[in-house]
């Protein structure tokens, strides 16, 4: 997959492209160097806090307590590119990856952070939820990882093919677009009864 | 993300779960260590091959020149789960990781595998498109990792809540289920005009 790659010399433009892949996605492959020195990519949920990304779990947590380097990808699935040829049938997407050290949040730092996670796939969230206890924000490791090692990659439009001999070729050449979409949402029927509220309707 | 683990002593109903999962998705995160020690995820196409999976890319890329254990995961997102309190809150989910260290495939094993990669996400693509030419098929990498190292990770249902306290609280509580759907595919308007083929259409 993926054919521009943008490269660290980037201006302004380009953190607002990799901000704005950030603010689309749902979830993020997260990489790390397991005690046996092999990598390991587990999915979870992150947000992009300005110039950051953050990402949280359990205090006990394997990935959570490694050290060293990590990274986050997070990739946006636009559409199945069809060739005429299978060699140059590909993917649309637009990814990013960030790589570097995290830093590890504490004190007020993580108990906004984790305000932040909260809200990011569901804005509105904070302030109709009950917020995490003491207990509950000590279980959990939070982790900062800047946007300075961050980079996007991104496949658009048509197959490429030579026309000068694939064009010839009695196959269809197009791409089958792709999409996440948000179903109806589902209520549990526990606790208090209540109509979905507006920021959940909004998804 | 995520609550279920199933662990590598599993039957056969565990390895019918993971090839469920790797037959659903779309994208396969994929995790290396790079020259520096540090890890890299990058997204990638990629085929479920009977008891292995398999990946392809250039022969002059970053990642498939390097060697040691690999991890490819493929995480399928089925909902947000939206709890009463902002820490149960999570995601519905379904993926898989798989470690180990993946052959190299060569000769007639990698012109059959490039065609098990082709018809992966669209059936039907082998026969309605161009082969892959000797230069091609020698343009391009092709790693096969076995399954015998993957594991599933599964989050399915409602919010788990206390109901002893936080069911009593006035917030609402369920799940906002996520898919992934295809739009109509789009003709490029190159070569040969031609109607969009069933093995497209199905999509």
């Amino acid at each position: 997959m993926g054919e521009i790659r943008r490269h660290p010399e980037r201006g302004s433009d380009e953190l607002n492209v990799i901000r704005g892949i950030l603010a689309e996605g749902l979830v993020a492959h997260v990489g790390i160097i397991d005690a046996q020195g092999s990598p390991v990519v587990i999915p979870m949920a992150y947000a992009l806090d300005d110039d950051g990304i953050l990402i949280h779990g359990s205090v006990a947590s394997r990935l959570m307590r490694s050290g060293g380097p990590i990274c986050i990808t997070v990739t946006l699935l636009d559409g199945l590119v069809v060739a005429r040829s299978l060699f140059n049938s590909s993917m649309n997407y637009r990814s990013v990856v960030v790589t570097g050290v995290p830093e590890v949040l504490d004190g007020e730092e993580r108990e906004r952070a984790l305000l932040v996670l909260s809200d990011f796939l569901l804005p509105g969230r904070v302030g109709n939820a009950r917020e995490p206890s003491r207990p509950e924000i000590r279980q959990t490791t939070v982790w900062r990882l800047s946007l300075d090692g961050a980079s996007a990659k991104i496949r658009t439009g048509p197959p490429k093919e030579d026309p000068a001999s694939d064009y010839e070729l009695p196959y269809w050449g197009g791409v089958v677009p792709v999409r996440t979409v948000f179903g109806p949402p589902e209520s549990d029927g526990a606790g208090v009864e209540m109509p979905v509220p507006d920021h959940i309707q909004r998804r």
